[in-house]
Formats: C-alpha cells, sequence, structure tokens
C-alpha cells in the first residue's frame, strides 16, 4: 500500500480548484478524490448555486476563465444584464453558458437527486474524472457576522459587501452530515490534503460536518498553506485572521487553524520560520504560488514529493 | 359613453400579439386592455413560462423578433445549447434574453406576486402601458389527446411532436378562476375583441374560466377570423377544425366556435360567402393578413370602423 493509493484532497473554490487540477495532471483519476465545501452555496434568484463546485468543475474540465479568475471562459451575461432590467437582483454575476448549471442543478435537486448525484452527472457531462463530491448533500451554511450588518450569507457578505465591515465571527449552521461517499473517501485515504483555500470559509465547513475531523486524525494530512508572507493570492483571508484568530496573518496562524490534525504543513518559500509552533505539525516549504496551469502541476509534484519524504519511511 | 371608451381584447400569442399591436396604436392605452391567454402555460428545468404573455409583452415593447415570429430580436442561446450539453432536455428553445424573463417570473410567483402582478411589473420595466391580464392567476392547462401518444401538455403536442399524430380532443384542465382585473376588464367592456387567434388553444382557454363566457354575451363583441381562406397563416388550426369540429377549415367553423356570444365576425376579404350560418353573426370583410407593423393598425382600425357601423345606431 502507497501513500498516494488513495488522495483525498479538501478543497475551496479557486486556489482549491488550480491545486486540484495539478493533482488531476499528477495523479491517475482512480486515486485521486475531492471533498468540496458547500458553505458557500446559497440560492438565488431560485436557483441553487455551489460556486465552490462549479469552480472545481469548471478548472477540471478546462473550461474556467484563468484571467477572471472564476466563472467560465468565453462567457456573456446577456440574461444577466436583462434580469436587472427585470428588476431583478444582480449583486451575483450569473454568466449565460453559468446559468445553465445552476438551471440544471435546480432541476435535478428538485427531481430529488442529490447533490452528489448532480455532480457526479455533471462530471461525466464534461468530461472531469475526478470524484468531485459535495461535503454534504444537506444544507449547511457559512454565516458571517460584522459589527456593521449582523448576520449575513457569505455571498452577501463577500460579494455583495466586498468583505467590508469588522468582521465579529464565522458560523456554520445547519444540520448537515457528510455524505457515505465522503466518509467513504476519507476512510479509505491513505494521504488527505488540505488545499490552499480559505481555511475558515472554505476547509472548516468541512470540517464541521459530523466526525469528519476524527476521521482526517486517523491519516497523514498535509495542507497547503493559502498564504505567501502574510497574504492571501485571493480573497479575504488575511483580513480575516486577526480578527476571528486574534492573531497575525502568517503559516502560524494557519498551522493553528488545523492543529491537532495536521501533520504536516507546506509554505511558501521563506515563510517556514514564521510558524514557530512546538506541538504544531511539521513545516516544509516550495514555492506554493500558482501562476499558470504547468505551476499548479510543479505544486502537485512537490507537495506529493515532500509527503512522501516525511511519511514514508 | 363611446363604443371605444373600454376596449377589451382576448388574445393568444402570435397573431393575437399582432393584432394588440395594431390596437395599441390606434387606440389610447387607458382605453384598451388584453386578457391574455394561459392555457399553454408550462413548467420546463423549473421555470414557469407564459409563452403567449411573453410574446404579448415583447411585441408591445418592440422587442419581438418579427422574422422568427417568436421570442426575442438579437436573441443568443449560449444557455439552451449549455444546458443540452449538461443532459437537459432541450426541445423548448429558451434564448439567452428569454431565460431572464422566466427567471424573474418564476422568482416573483415563488415570492408569492400573482401572475398579474409580475406581468404588471414586466410590463412597467419594458415601458409596455397596456395591461396585459393573465386569464388566470391559478393554473389551467390546456391538454391534448392524439390516437397515437393519448393525453399531453401543449407544448408537447406542438413544440416537441411537431402537433403530429390523429387529433381526438382538447380539455382545459384546472380549476382555475378569471382574476378580479379580468372580470373588471369584462365589465367595464364597450367592447369586446376577439384576436385572430386559436379558438381551441388560445381563446376557449379563457372563455372556460368561470362566467367568462356570459360576462362576454352581455358586450357587443368582435372577432377576427384567423383564417384565410380555410389556412391558418400560422400554426396548426386548418387541421384542428376538420378534427375537433367535424367540418371543413373555415371562416363558418370560426363563427361556430364563438356561437352564441359573438355579434360581428370579421374574416378575409372574399370569406363572407363561406361563413352561411343563419343564426350566426354578422359578417363583414377585410383584409386580415397583417404582413408588417403598418398592416396591425390598418387591421385595428378597419375593426374598429366596421365595428362603429355595426353598432352605433
Amino acid at each position: 500500500m502507497s501513500l498516494f493509493d488513495r488522495v483525498t484532497l479538501l478543497s475551496g473554490g479557486v486556489g482549491g480548484a488550480r491545486f486540484l487540477d495539478g493533482l488531476a495532471r499528477a495523479l491517475p483519476s482512480n486515486r485521486l478524490k475531492a471533498i468540496v465545501n458547500i458553505g458557500d452555496d446559497f440560492e438565488h434568484l431560485g436557483l441553487s448555486i455551489s460556486p465552490d463546485l462549479d469552480t472545481c468543475l469548471y478548472t477540471l474540465a478546462g473550461l474556467g476563465d484563468e484571467t477572471r479568475g472564476w466563472g467560465l471562459r468565453d462567457e456573456s451575461f446577456r440574461a444577466h444584464e436583462r434580469l436587472g432590467l427585470l428588476g431583478e437582483d444582480t449583486f451575483f454575476m450569473l454568466g449565460d453558458l453559468d446559468l445553465a448549471t445552476h438551471i440544471a442543478r435546480t432541476r435535478r435537486l428538485a427531481s430529488g437527486e442529490r447533490l452528489t448525484e448532480v455532480s457526479r452527472a455533471f462530471a461525466e457531462r464534461l468530461g472531469v474524472r475526478v470524484p468531485l463530491l459535495p461535503a454534504s448533500d444537506e444544507r449547511l451554511r457559512t454565516i458571517i457576522r460584522t459589527k456593521e450588518r449582523g448576520e449575513e450569507g457569505f455571498q452577501d457578505w463577500l460579494v455583495r459587501h466586498q468583505a467590508q465591515g469588522s468582521l465579529l465571527g464565522v458560523e456554520y449552521r445547519g444540520e448537515a452530515r457528510p455524505t457515505p461517499e465522503v466518509i467513504e473517501a476519507l476512510d479509505e485515504a491513505t494521504l488527505i490534503l488540505i488545499a490552499p483555500s480559505n481555511p475558515y470559509v472554505s476547509i472548516h465547513p468541512i470540517l464541521a460536518l459530523g466526525d469528519v475531523r476524527e476521521r482526517i486524525a486517523q491519516k497523514p494530512c498535509v495542507a497547503v498553506s493559502p498564504l505567501i508572507g502574510g497574504a492571501a493570492v485571493k480573497g479575504p483571508l488575511a483580513q480575516m485572521i486577526p480578527a476571528l484568530s486574534k492573531t497575525e496573518a502568517g503559516a502560524r496562524a494557519i498551522a493553528e487553524l488545523y492543529e491537532p490534525f495536521l501533520d504536516l504543513l507546506i509554505v511558501h518559500s521563506g515563510d517556514a520560520p514564521t510558524v514557530g509552533f512546538e506541538r504544531g505539525p511539521i513545516v516544509r516549504e516550495c514555492d506554493i504560488l500558482m501562476r499558470d496551469p504547468e505551476d499548479r502541476l510543479r505544486l502537485a509534484l512537490d507537495v506529493l514529493r515532500i509527503a512522501e519524504e516525511i511519511f514514508t519511511p
């Protein structure tokens, strides 16, 4: 049994999807599964939207817009504009092609399919062979609390209000359980990876489900830091750490956020000394910035190589 | 009180919408209301679609595609294609701009608005001043029965199966009642017009609601024939008449279908002799073919002029 027999990744959207894309090039598809955050999912204009699942799907299908960083390439926004003309709330950009995903998902869910089945069908249709497993088929919602606006859904906070306001707390609301597919992916795993995603809003919502945290603790677990120095490549993570963890944004905060189940933390070149966390994970460095698809593969191979050095006797 | 103080039109989609457009140019908007068929409405991919209301709305807003005869001008079908790729049923063409209408309608209905309120909001947003009143806010469905496929919804019959098969019957299913707005439009009417629409699937579903038929019988009522000779300008009417009314397709069949409440039937030049229906309506001729927007206004003015000759002492 090799360390890479069954690799299970926990992932959010953009950064996670890119790392997943690298892994999908580095490993055969029957050795890799992704458990994807659903805490960002929301209902908008009657449509069920799963941003992280879609970003992973589009990225693996080679359909993602690399420049914009979200949504589909060659996208258009004609329906979106018309929705605005008709008086609908257009805070969340919905492309014409992207709309098809949301309409199809909403239709399938209403017909009784589980989100897991919907994701499997979409992956098959778009030629994606790595299983993209929603963390749950049930409803879990990341709720953000700010001093100025009180509680609001994640997309309201991030997109409508551009993550503005004094952050007071993050909560995962709902009675959601991990799916049988998620439990299987964790239990069969020979290695668990945590993508360079936002711990608070991408990874913790997965860890909050049932005994996911305990199951991960049984396995070799490697996280890739989402920070370079004290800054996030994308998104509001750097401002969230001081507000939510009362500590400086940096690799040490990431190590603490994945305590005590994390065995190995991979940080950006030069960031290891900033961890300094006695009872924490082993820390290794490499270039974690993914500028282009080649970087994704390189990072995936680096992470697997470092994991092998650490975990293989 | 003049005959044209309050004109109420009963209308279906394409032909009805064009005649309505002519009337909207001929009469001030505060003297004209349209009661629009909802028997063709259906749910598709989770969206509430009201084809006749939309055709009337788009036509009056000057947004309709005149060449294709349905949907919006400068339409694109990117979401539609992608829906097909994702395995969705694409028998019914949904343009990107048109989708916005259906998404907004579905969202508004789910939020508790009546279809009447939704239609009013859309009209306001698109600058349409003539009230487009759905015949009902409740569900009425035109069901078609054929020898080959049994019962099916109207759109399945017309669009999916191209009106093929031996037609056995048409039925209007549902406990729908006319709205208060429809009853008001009928009761205040100084003249009721029936558009050159398909009697079976556009006008009869309106007449089937509550006591609409009796209310119309109290008023001067003028219908414009949807046939020229024995042929329909568009749609399956000519083949429906022999199957459903056991008579020849022609102006006489139209007179019979609006018996006994119709006072005046306007048929195409040369078609009057084919009526020959002793206890039927008065019959007058004019050029009823609407080739372009100018024809619509001309026909509306002709119809109003003939009605005035007949009903004004």
